[in-house]
């Protein structure tokens, strides 16, 4: 299970009287280490308290490390030293620790999944729907909007065109976000925010990806609104009905606009209509 | 390292004769074991191994290893035999495995953190500000908008709720979202949505919390809008710009109603003002 203790880094860095692990300054008053190669858990052990110590003398806050996957074996002894997780990715985990007395002032772990459902309606009153190959909906012939995940560092309307694009192959110019749902448990604990989006079509040819999706069209919006599934569903209801005014012109949702801060750009999405009319 | 091989809970098993992890089966056809007690990695492995195999037999999907922080040394073994992240909270990291060839369809990671600014004003067109002890805005005499994190699990109008009682110690009723906006690298590869909140108070005495808050008050409007870290920064404008379109009735946010999904409670917000003229 464990490395050899003749591993090279350890040797290398013993040879070069070196007692620290290699670490980087972040702006907080922190550091991060990113373990990349296999090292001996005790050779660790020793390097992380020579560390640790260093870096209080220094006044450091928070100390992060990062492991890959193939150095999970690691882990123990960084809780061993009083590291608690922040987070995980599918190929590393992140460990933290505060060094200050005080309470710490790290950035909470990411607590929401978002997702987007896509209306698109096209000139003649047809909204595009898909037939999924998966999921709680496969092969019951239901009709509904494309959705989708937006993925960390994704923009909510970039991802809302990236979706309709792969699972339908639809080009989409973003409009406006009209209503979002917000619910608990999506999985374990984490919460979920979906966005309901409105897309002007770009193109109407269909490519139906293969992977997920079972059929793709362009329906009829009333046809759409008379399934079952749609009124026997509080939710769809009133998103159907969201999707309705708004056509006929009488509903204003969230548009997104880019804005900077200092030391950040970001998308802020709001009420473009009521905002200029008042100016 | 390795706890005694002569650990209780494997000597029970193998007594028993028991040869699979103890797991609860999920409704997407996935297992999910718990992982309390430590255990010699040698025996987990062989634990694991029956058990996939088991599981395999059984056409389960995936299959969940939940293991609490003492017992991270266990994960090296179960990372051997294909498992890879899933997320981690503080005290546990959740492994899967996907067993069919086919692509795995399990849950995304929680890829944002929600934040929120809650704009609270009093029938004299005063602002509830606070000046924060810690941050980046610490000893630079900025009044600003009660914000912060909402929780896993908590809706965006209960965690605004709580927070401004909790750093000014005021009562409030939550009215809108006036806007939100979308940015990334809040820490690492995560994103960040931060919800514009209007809140109603419905008391007026300030008590702020001694341990984040320097000071809190009820400042005029005008003034708040005054500060040069307000009007140097496009982001504020924006939201100040909002808030005051609001105050003179000529905006309209997403207000949160409960809606119901055959499978799912959940909050909609979207523009009731909107959707109830049409009808």
């Amino acid at each position: 299970m464990a490395a050899s203790s003749t591993d090279p880094m350890v040797g290398e860095e013993a040879n070069g009287g070196v007692t620290m692990l290699p670490a980087v300054e972040d702006k907080y008053g922190g550091v991060m280490t990113e373990m990349s190669r296999p090292m001996d858990p005790s050779a660790f052990s020793a390097l992380l308290r020579s560390s640790l110590s260093n870096w209080t003398l220094q006044g450091k806050k928070g100390v992060w490390i990062k492991l890959p996957r193939q150095l999970i074996g690691l882990a123990e002894t960084a809780v061993k030293e009083g590291f608690w997780f922040h987070h995980a990715e599918k190929n590393y985990l992140m460990l933290v620790y505060w060094i200050p007395k005080q309470d710490h002032t790290l950035p909470s772990n990411a607590s929401h999944r978002v997702g987007i459902a896509a209306f698109v309606l096209n000139h003649k009153k047809e909204v595009l729907v898909v037939q999924e190959k998966t999921g709680r909906f496969k092969g019951q012939g239901i009709w509904k909007f494309p959705t989708g995940v937006v993925n960390e560092g994704e923009y909510i309307h970039d991802g809302s065109v990236r979706e309709v694009k792969e699972e339908t192959g639809v080009d989409t110019e973003f409009v406006q976000v009209l209503a979002f749902r917000q619910t608990h448990k999506a999985f374990f604990e984490k919460s979920d925010l979906f966005f309901v989006c409105m897309m002007k079509p770009l193109s109407l040819e269909i490519n139906a990806q293969e992977s997920e999706i079972e059929a793709a069209q362009w329906m009829p919006w009333g046809e759409y609104n008379k399934q079952p599934f749609v009124q026997n569903h509080e939710l769809l209801r009133y998103m159907t009905d969201i999707c309705s005014a708004k056509t006929n012109g009488h509903y204003e949702g969230f548009t997104p606009l880019p804005v900077s801060a200092p030391d950040l750009q970001g998308n802020l999405y709001f009420n473009n209509r009521d905002l200029s009319s008042r100016q």
